[in-house]
C-alpha cells in the first residue's frame, strides 16, 4: 500500500473517532503543542538547517531560503499563534437552523467538521503547523504534504505535534504529513476521494492552477489578487493618494495589495501627476496608459499584460478612464475576483461599483490592505477564498467546517 | 467560436448585468414564464412528441419515456412550481455578518448571486425549467446542458422562457440551452471556468462520477444514497416497521429510500421474522446475512456486494449486528453519507449513532424518507448534496447564492 493511501485510510480512522471529542480536549491538545514547539525549539533549528543547507546547494534564491527558516523567533511566534487559536470559540456544534415541522419532528443543522483536510503546500514550513492545529481546532484530521525543500523541517514539527498529542485523548493519526515529496504523491492526493473531504492548495499560481485542474477530491481555492483602485471624480487628493499608497507600498507581496489604479479622466488632470509623483517618491515604477505616459515622464507604457498582471512588486499599473462604469468593466475583465475599491464622494456611484464589481470583498474610501482574516476579526485565517462557493474572502475556522441535519421525531414516516 | 463559448461568454456578461435586479422585477420574470408555459403548453406537447417518437426509434424503455415525455398536467404542475417559488424569501442581499471595527471601518458580509450556473442533466425536460427558474430567482445566470433524448423539449421550454423574458427588464440570455447534446459540449463546460461558477450534475451515477472527476469548474454534487436504519435493541416493534416499511416502499426509486436494515442480535429473535414478512407481503425481496438466511426462510444470501448496493427498488439487504457501534462502522463503510436513521428507545445510542455516523441527515425514530428540501420546508429543491463544502444534505435557494465582503471606510489604511 503507498504511503498516501495508507495515510489517507489512518486520517480517515482518525477523523471518525474525533467526532465528539470536546472543546476542552482540543485546546489542551493545541496547549501541549504550543509548549512542545517550545520544548523542542533546537531539535527543529537543527533540522531546519538540513533544508537550509540543501537549498542553498540546489541554488534557492535568498527569498525562497528565507520562507523555509527557522529561527527561535518564528517558533516562539508559531506557539503565541497556537495559543491566540485556543482563545477563540469553537464553531463545532454550533446550531444555524431549526426547523419544528407540524408533524412533530425537530430538525436540527448544526455545525461538524469536514473530515479529512487535505493540504498542499511550497517551502514555508510554519503552514504545517498552521494547517494542523486549525485543522484540530475544528475537528478535522489533516493530511500535510509540504514540499521537498522544508521536507527536515516538517518532519520535524511533525514529530513534535505527535509527541503532544501523545499526551492527550486525540488520535496521533489525526495528524499526517506525507514524507514522500515526489510528484507521484501530490497526484495521489488529487484522487484521494474515498479519504479525503477537501484539498487547499497553499502557494504559487502553478501549484493553484494544477491542484484545480487535476484534483477530483473538492478545492478550497486561495487565489491570486491582482486588485485595484478606481479614483473617482470626486475623490479628495489626499484620501485617494493615502490609500493607494497604502494599497501598493505598504507590503507589496501580498495578494491584497493593489496592482493598476483606475482614475477618472475629470480627476487625472488636477491630482494625477502628484499622485504618481507620491508613488514614485517610494520606489514604485509607473506602467500607464498613452495619457499617463504623456503627462508623467517617469511612466512606462503599459501593454496589454500590464493589466492582468499581479506584480506583487514596487510596480503599478495606471490606466485614465471615463467613468465608473468603465472601471468597473475594466475590473471585471481583469480582475481575480479578490479586493477591490473606490475612491469617491458620491455614494451613488460607490454602492454601483461595489454591486457590480464581482470580488469578494468590495471597499468604498478604505485600503484593499484589509483583507485578510485577522483584520476582520476571526483571530485565524486559512487563506482568501478567491471561488464563490462555500467561502469567500477571508475564511477562519468555519470554512473547515461542514454541516449536518440532526432530526428527532417520535415513529413519523412519509405519507 | 464554439457555442459553449459563445453562449458562456453571453451568460457570464448577462449575470453582471443581472446584478442589482430587484426581486420584483425577478418574480415577474418567473409569473411571465409561469403564463408562458401555460400560452404555449400545445407547441411544447408537440415538441415534445417529437422526442417520444425519436426515442421509441432508438429503443428507450418505458420507463426513461415516461421521464422525457410532458402532457399538460406536467406543464400545469410545471406553472405552479414557479407561483410557488415566486412566493419563496429572495435569499439575495440577506446580511450574514456585520463587523465593526474600532478604526471606524464597517463590514457587512452578504449574499450574493454565484454568478453563472452551469446544468448537465439527463432525459427530464422539467430539469430545463425548474434549473431556469431557480437560477433567475437567486440572480444567477445558467447554461443548461439536457441530453440528446429531450432536445425538443428543451427548445421548446427554453424559446418559452425567452419569449416570457423577452417582456421583462431581465437580460435574455441570463438563460442559455448548448443545443449541440454531443459529448464534445459537456466536455468544454467541465472546464469553462472562465464563464462559469459552479456545474450541478442531475442524473444517474455515470453522469456524476464523470463529471466529478472530469470538471474543474466547482461541482455541486448531488450523489446515491445508500441509506440504512438500524433497529437497535430497544426499538418498539410498531415503531421500527413502520419506519423501514416506508423507508423501503414508500417511494423505492428515490435516493433517500432505504437499502439496508441492520437489526440489534437481541432484537432479531423476537421481531425479525415479523418485520422480514412485513417486507415480503409487500413484495420486498430480502437479501440476508447468515443469521437472517437460517431464521427467514425466503431470504436469499446476500454478497459482500449488497452492503454497498442501491437497489431503487423492491429490495433490501439485511443484517444483525452486535451492538450499535457494529451498526455505525457499517454504515461508516458502506454508506453514501445521505441518509441513516436509528430506532431506539435509548437516547445515549441515538445521540452515539447520530454524531458518529457521517452522514448529511441522521434520523432518530423517525423514517430516512424526509430528507427533502420540500420536506424541509425549503419550498424549493435543486438536489441533494452528499458532499460537504458549500451545502450538504437537502440544497434550497441558498446553496444558490454565494457572499461578498461590503467595506465601507472614510479613508482608512492598514497600519
Amino acid at each position: 500500500m503507498s504511503e498516501v493511501l495508507l495515510k489517507g485510510q489512518k486520517a480517515k480512522a482518525a477523523s471518525l473517532r474525533f467526532v465528539g471529542v470536546t472543546t476542552e480536549e482540543k485546546n489542551q491538545a493545541l496547549l501541549e503543542i504550543a509548549e512542545g514547539l517550545l520544548a523542542e525549539k533546537s531539535l527543529i533549528i537543527e533540522e531546519n538547517a538540513k533544508d537550509l543547507q540543501a537549498g542553498k546547494e540546489r541554488g534557492l534564491s535568498d527569498g525562497v531560503l528565507d520562507r523555509i527558516m527557522l529561527n527561535e523567533k518564528r517558533i516562539e511566534d508559531m506557539s503565541k499563534a497556537i495559543k491566540l487559536l485556543i482563545e477563540l470559540k469553537d464553531p463545532i456544534g454550533d446550531n444555524l437552523e431549526t426547523i419544528q415541522k407540524e408533524n412533530g419532528l425537530l430538525i436540527k443543522k448544526n455545525r461538524v467538521p469536514i473530515g479529512v483536510v487535505g493540504m498542499i503546500y511550497e517551502a514555508r514550513p510554519n503552514v504545517t503547523v498552521d494547517a494542523a492545529t486549525l485543522s484540530l481546532k475544528t475537528g478535522n484530521a489533516v493530511i500535510l504534504r509540504g514540499s521537498s525543500s522544508a521536507y527536515y523541517s516538517n518532519r520535524a514539527l511533525v514529530q513534535t505535534i505527535h509527541k503532544a498529542l501523545a499526551k492527550t485523548s486525540l488520535p496521533l493519526d489525526s495528524v499526517q504529513l506525507i514524507e514522500d515529496t515526489s510528484r507521484e504523491t501530490a497526484k495521489e492526493l488529487f484522487t484521494l476521494n474515498e479519504y479525503l473531504d477537501v484539498l487547499i492548495p497553499r502557494g504559487g499560481k502553478n501549484l493553484i492552477d494544477t491542484v484545480v485542474r487535476d484534483s477530483t477530491v473538492p478545492v478550497l481555492e486561495t487565489g491570486a489578487g491582482n486588485c485595484h483602485v478606481f479614483i473617482d471624480e470626486t475623490a479628495q487628493y489626499e484620501m485617494a493618494e493615502r490609500i493607494v499608497v497604502n494599497g501598493k507600498t505598504q507590503r507589496p507581496s501580498v495578494c491584497n495589495a493593489i496592482e493598476t489604479v483606475l482614475i477618472h479622466e475629470k480627476w487625472f488632470p488636477q491630482f494625477g501627476t502628484e499622485l504618481l509623483q507620491a508613488l514614485t517618491n517610494r520606489g514604485v515604477e509607473i506602467y500607464g496608459d498613452e495619457q499617463v505616459v504623456q503627462t508623467f515622464g517617469a511612466a512606462k507604457q503599459a501593454t496589454e499584460e500590464d493589466w492582468a498582471t499581479e506584480y506583487l512588486a514596487l510596480k503599478v499599473s495606471v490606466k485614465v478612464v471615463q467613468d465608473v462604469e468603465e472601471a468597473i468593466d475594466h475590473i471585471n475583465t481583469y480582475g481575480t475576483n479578490h479586493s477591490e475599491a473606490i475612491v469617491t464622494e458620491e455614494v451613488s456611484n460607490a454602492k454601483l461599483f461595489m454591486m457590480k464589481v464581482d470580488a469578494a470583498a468590495v471597499y468604498h474610501n478604505a485600503s484593499t490592505r484589509f483583507t485578510d482574516g485577522f483584520e476582520f476579526g476571526y483571530g485565524a485565517e486559512i487563506g482568501i477564498s478567491t471561488q464563490k462557493l462555500h467561502a469567500r474572502g477571508p475564511m477562519g475556522l468555519e470554512a473547515l467546517t461542514s454541516s449536518k441535519y440532526f432530526i428527532y421525531g417520535e415513529g413519523q414516516v412519509r405519507e
